[in-house]
């Protein structure tokens, strides 16, 4: 067994000297599963855990694709099923945990971000309550894309978007062109603002429509934006491109404070919406059903002793898996 | 006739040296109604304009109650009413003006604050579409406070509060205590946080339950916050107190840049929403029905020669009148 491991005591933000990768057991916990993990996926919240987001130290990493190898009594019927894992584990008692609710227990881990190691590793445990199948028809190359992309439906439980609606997607990374084909499927019109002309390239391949963000689109427009980019620019363009009343969802995570200009949104009475995990069932359908790509995204896998390669090429290309 | 002037060339924000009182004659617009204003209220936007926020020079107030003296034909029924009015005059042509929602109308004027001149006057002028009767229940005082009393119930519109809702008010200045009126015909459970013990018990006085800001009270518990404060720490405040897929309602404007932790209301999915003018339909009947009191809330009548010592009081003290 092997994990790539950040260092509890890092103190170089932004680098990958605090980063290695040791062989050792890693720890089932009591009434879990033990995965071996078959591909792992590099999400921007992993690049920004590398620079201390979150605190965290441990073994990162929470897009899989793996196979059951042992499980409890009761849930042995997992074993030898290839699996994705919603990654918030509750407490099991409180009332958001007893709503199934368990992504907003007061007391949760979440795999690889909050108190528990992740995916970046030959293993993972995790409770089998958790699991979803993954169907035959779907590759593990998109399976690992299942997490990411319930993160995309969950903007569709939360905002109600409509055939006639004008959405504006901001960013035109991996997040974005995922989002930009999840709220396709409303029927709605669906523009994304990027500044990369390789990435927008991307998104026009994928049927989308894509403009560059500094191009002069008419502010206060759109019924919907979504800032997919995590910086405080991304988040005030999509405050600039929607309409009075409109809805601002702020799909990424920002590290640290932001400086925001807030009154166009008091005065234009815009609604901002925070949205972080989602269904995976809803992702398992949209991406057996063809309706979401994941083919032009993928940049790349490596053995996860090439972490640094990875972690570099994830900065700049679109999606980058490690294989343990 | 007579009106208070902010200079357009001032060049010295927060202080009253570019303020003056000046007599001249006050148009009254093609299509539009003369008022004689009877009381005039001011409040933290009228705070906030003097020290330049939306660029506005020219006759601030937009909180008044009046008589109307003149009407074009076919509103010749107005003359001699005592009215309140509404505040935004949109184009009447657009989408939203047809949607009967002209405070969303993209060049729309507002009495005092955008391109119109305001209350602070003996006389303003404005569409008879925009004007409520003033119930004779109804004494000038509490009139003059119905345009606050509205942008309160604004939140009714916009935020589903039922009986069992745990809501935070957090400010404890004029607004936040008709928020926090308003809110409570909910039958929700309203908490008000502030910092000045008077105003504190003030609201005791008013039947809400009042408590310092800086009290040890346990987060992310209340369903639905209100940041009434204007200020970066109060929405912070109000952020913190808000439960995972809460609500936090923004009701007073910001000027200038906000610097915000958005990161916790990301991964609590929490929703933020603007909230400025509303229906006066609404604040007319809680203010003649005796939920909302505004006595308690009373700290002065000027004349509008002595502005600088109404400006000053309203900045330390509760909801000051101009009679001009």
């Amino acid at each position: 067994m092997k994990s790539l491991v950040i260092d509890a005591d890092r103190h170089t933000p932004d680098t990958l000297d605090a980063v290695h990768v040791e062989q050792h057991d890693i720890e089932t916990r009591a009434g879990e599963c033990r995965v071996a993990v078959t591909l792992a996926g590099i999400c921007g919240t992993d690049l920004q855990i590398l620079q201390g987001y979150a605190g965290f130290s441990g073994v990162p990493g929470h897009e899989f694709v793996g196979v059951v190898e042992t499980a409890p009594d009761g849930d042995r019927h997992w074993i030898g099923k290839r699996v994705v894992g919603e990654i918030n584990i509750g407490c099991g008692t409180c009332d958001w945990c007893r709503a199934d609710t368990a992504n907003h227990c007061p007391t949760r881990t979440v795999l690889g971000i909050v108190g528990r190691a992740g995916a970046f590793a030959s293993h993972l445990s995790l409770p089998a309550g958790n699991f979803h199948i993954v169907p035959d028809t779907l590759d593990d190359e998109a399976a690992v894309l299942v997490e990411p992309t319930a993160a995309a439906c969950e903007i569709l439980t939360q905002v109600d978007i409509g055939p006639r609606a004008r959405v504006g997607v901001v960013g035109d990374g991996r997040m974005a062109l995922l989002v930009g084909q999840v709220l396709r499927t409303t029927g709605a019109d669906v523009t994304l603002f990027g500044k990369h002309d390789w990435k927008l390239q991307v998104a026009r391949d994928l049927g989308l429509d894509a403009k560059r963000s500094a191009d002069d689109v008419p502010t206060s427009t759109f019924d919907v934006t979504v800032d997919v980019t995590g910086r405080p620019a991304g988040l005030s363009r999509a405050m600039e491109l929607v309409r009075p009343r409109g809805t601002v969802v702020m799909k990424s995570t920002f590290h640290g404070e932001t400086p925001i200009t807030l009154w166009p949104a008091i005065v234009d009475e815009v609604t901002l919406v925070g949205s972080r995990c989602g269904p995976f069932a809803d992702a398992i359908a949209l991406l057996t059903g063809g309706q979401v790509h994941i083919g032009p995204l993928l940049a790349g896998t490596y053995p996860l002793e090439e972490f640094g390669a990875a972690f570099n090429a994830a900065r700049s290309e679109l999606k980058v898996l490690l294989q343990p």
